[in-house]
């Protein structure tokens, strides 16, 4: 009987004959024997054809193969005498080629990064997209652990939706039956309406801005995890962004060794990070950036009330090695939903976790404005149709309390625990203002 | 010190005074007792207030509460001698109110289900949808670990689309930058592109479609899981399908007992579901539906080569305890990308899966056509722009293989575990043509 398996679990087969069925990633020949790296989704082994022990069209079929060519490929399993290593010396009549590719569109020269991303849907093949994908992957998974762990019910808001969450510069529009209807900004707004039913609830789905930026932080669409808690306030949400955080990291060192490897990750600043993580009021992160900005020769100052750029942002994470908890941001530059601090009434109850590194805002949460005229005044004030917010509102009437949580972006957070520059790479299928294709 | 709890905990606090944080759902009282019921977002618990234990400020305080006022309560725990019910005793001082609500829209009188759909984000506290989401979120919670163990890498395919993948007349178009971009109707296309990368993939997340149908079987946002594995056919496709139901019911069998009890679920139903599953060729589904037909009186035949409809899906599942896998579609019906079937040109390698009790069709799958010349075929007669699958067509030249995988709606799945009728209501916020608010 054939003995099928895959690359993931070929440990278990020493000795034995096995059928794979993958691609071609890459080989080098002599006279003699043919070095096939066969990639099959899983991982990458090294299949050995010596001519001495296969017939000649065995040989010749291992010579017709080029990169991306499919197959079964059956050998015997061998381990490497010293590393972690295993190879299949092929056998005659061990090689089945579905497909002979021709002008595989991504060769393993250099290609710029446009190139790649217009051939997208190959080149997540390749080790480094391949390797932070499965970090992604990983990443989802540790998350949704969590909080389904700690009593999250997981609660999808809606992608349509009547109102925009943070003004209406960044909605995408779309044509609903001849109506207009926008594409959500945030699950925060009804994960409010969750926590009002079950508590403790966890939004976790795409999200959409209509950003103009071309940074590499941003994306016009990207995946939010967004859990939202009745009677919960701001000093719980620093514990339960420590926690998560922490599992996600431990989660993802140790489960994603391989791929932080193939991606040249340094764990080692990850290894480092320890609770608590730094806190520091908006009053002080003012104080700090100046320090830093006088030290790095800039002469204009950070003023009070400004919110932070990115570069501000990376001054300040490069000076620290735990994330940094900046919260009691002003007022004017947080969403109408804040909750307005009681004891200092310049700023509100909100919480910004920046990652170390250069990595800036991943999270951003707080405690929510419950007082239904309160509310109705910001929302005024920032100019948005109150219509549109009557059951938002009548969350504040019908059993208001304190509630908070936050939103954490999925892309961001990979791109940091993966140590790549941007957040492109960090979804299967970016989507930015100049590409929607593939 | 206080000893903060929640109701889902309160087995842990018997004889021990505890503070409760939540919501008045309903109370009794006579002139020397209050029966308050108590609801926290993981339960419900009765408290007591007897006027003789307690200050005269607390008994006008527990005499003020109205439905879904928000409150501390605090008291001492006490099991029912004979039930596994608690109840809380509540002492002088034990009531602190945060929020007296007048008018709750939703009283424990019955409402119609449009007002209360006008009213869901109010709705979602009672106990009914308070219990279908939380089955949701557990089925959800469900098919995550099964693909997660299994080896799956979760994939997020792009919302923003170039393309349509079954026509265009559902599709949603929206304003992207001034250009014309689609919502997705189905990741799998893309799904295809990270089998190539990943072997085994599984996409979850909303889709959409522009359907002017406003049976309780449609949404126009909805939820889908879709897997795709490379070197995979559509005997692998049964028995994934298979594995996987089987697991999700067993989940929520074991976790959701409390909620299938509140929804009445007759639950033998689901313990009655044994492998292997009911394997019918569509040839001899059109035989036995033209024979149920005849049974019930109705005359008109159905012809070989149809779709079958809601009433037929109904029929045909009624008539049987298990699953129905429904087998080998003339490819007339079926998507542009599904395998013809080598052997039988007039079929497709498609199935089907169709849930008892007249649930129909939750799961659609099958193996997919893997040679680029049929495919390009199939894309002229289905008249799509041909030039917007050249990506999909990539993944049919450089290395094709057999593949295949399935696309299982999310809330029609929820509404045959839970057994309920719509599937309005397995969604926080369901979107229909005509809904787009709350």
């Amino acid at each position: 009987m054939k003995t099928t398996t895959t690359i993931d679990k070929i440990a278990g087969f020493v000795d034995r004959e096995v059928t794979l069925s993958g691609w071609l990633y890459n080989k080098r020949e002599s006279k003699k024997l043919q070095f096939l790296q066969i990639r099959d989704g899983t991982g990458i082994i090294q299949a050995i054809v010596s001519i001495k022990d296969v017939d000649e069209e065995t040989w010749s079929a291992g010579q017709s193969l080029t990169q991306e060519s499919s197959l079964y490929i059956t050998g015997t399993v061998s381990k490497h005498p010293k590393r972690d290593e295993y190879e299949l010396q092929v056998k005659s009549g061990g090689i089945n080629i579905i497909q002979v590719t021709e002008d595989y569109p991504i060769t393993p020269k250099d290609h710029g990064t446009g190139y790649l991303f217009e051939h997208r849907h190959l080149w997540l093949r390749s080790q480094k997209p391949w390797a932070l994908l499965r970090i992604r992957s990983e990443v989802i998974q540790a998350i949704r652990t969590f909080f389904y762990e700690d009593g999250y019910l997981a609660f999808d808001s809606p992608m349509f939706t009547p109102s925009a969450v943070e003004g209406t510069t960044t909605l995408f529009n779309v044509d609903y039956f001849g109506e207009t209807a926008f594409l959500t900004q945030s699950g925060q707004l009804y994960g409010e309406a969750g926590a009002m039913a079950h508590r403790k609830i966890v939004v976790f789905g795409p999200t959409f801005r209509a950003e103009k930026s071309k940074t590499r932080r941003h994306l016009t669409e990207f995946w939010m995890i967004e859990p939202e808690v009745a009677f919960f306030d701001l000093e719980d949400n620093f514990e339960l962004m420590e926690r998560m955080t922490m599992y996600v990291i431990e989660w993802v060192l140790d489960k994603c060794r391989k791929e932080l490897e193939i991606l040249e990750r340094d764990t080692s600043l990850l290894e480092k990070i320890k609770l608590p993580f730094i806190r520091m009021h908006y009053d002080d992160a003012v104080k700090e950036l100046n320090e830093l900005r006088k030290k790095a020769g800039i002469n204009e100052e950070f003023e009070w009330g400004g919110d932070l750029g990115s570069p501000d942002e990376t001054m300040l994470t490069e000076a620290h090695e735990n994330p940094i908890f900046l919260h009691h941001f002003p007022r004017e530059i947080k969403a109408f939903y804040m909750a307005p601090d009681p004891d200092d009434e310049r700023v509100s109850l909100s919480v910004d976790m920046l990652a170390p590194e250069g990595y800036g805002e991943i999270i951003g949460g707080g405690q929510r404005a419950d007082d239904e005229k309160y509310v109705i005044e910001q929302i005024k004030k920032h100019d948005l149709p109150q219509e549109a917010f009557e059951w938002f509102l009548d969350l504040r009437r019908y059993g208001t309390n304190p509630h908070g949580g936050f939103g954490l972006g999925l892309e961001r957070l990979v791109a940091w625990l993966a140590g790549v520059q941007s957040i492109r790479g960090c979804i299967p299928f970016p989507r930015t203002i100049e590409k929607v294709y593939p």
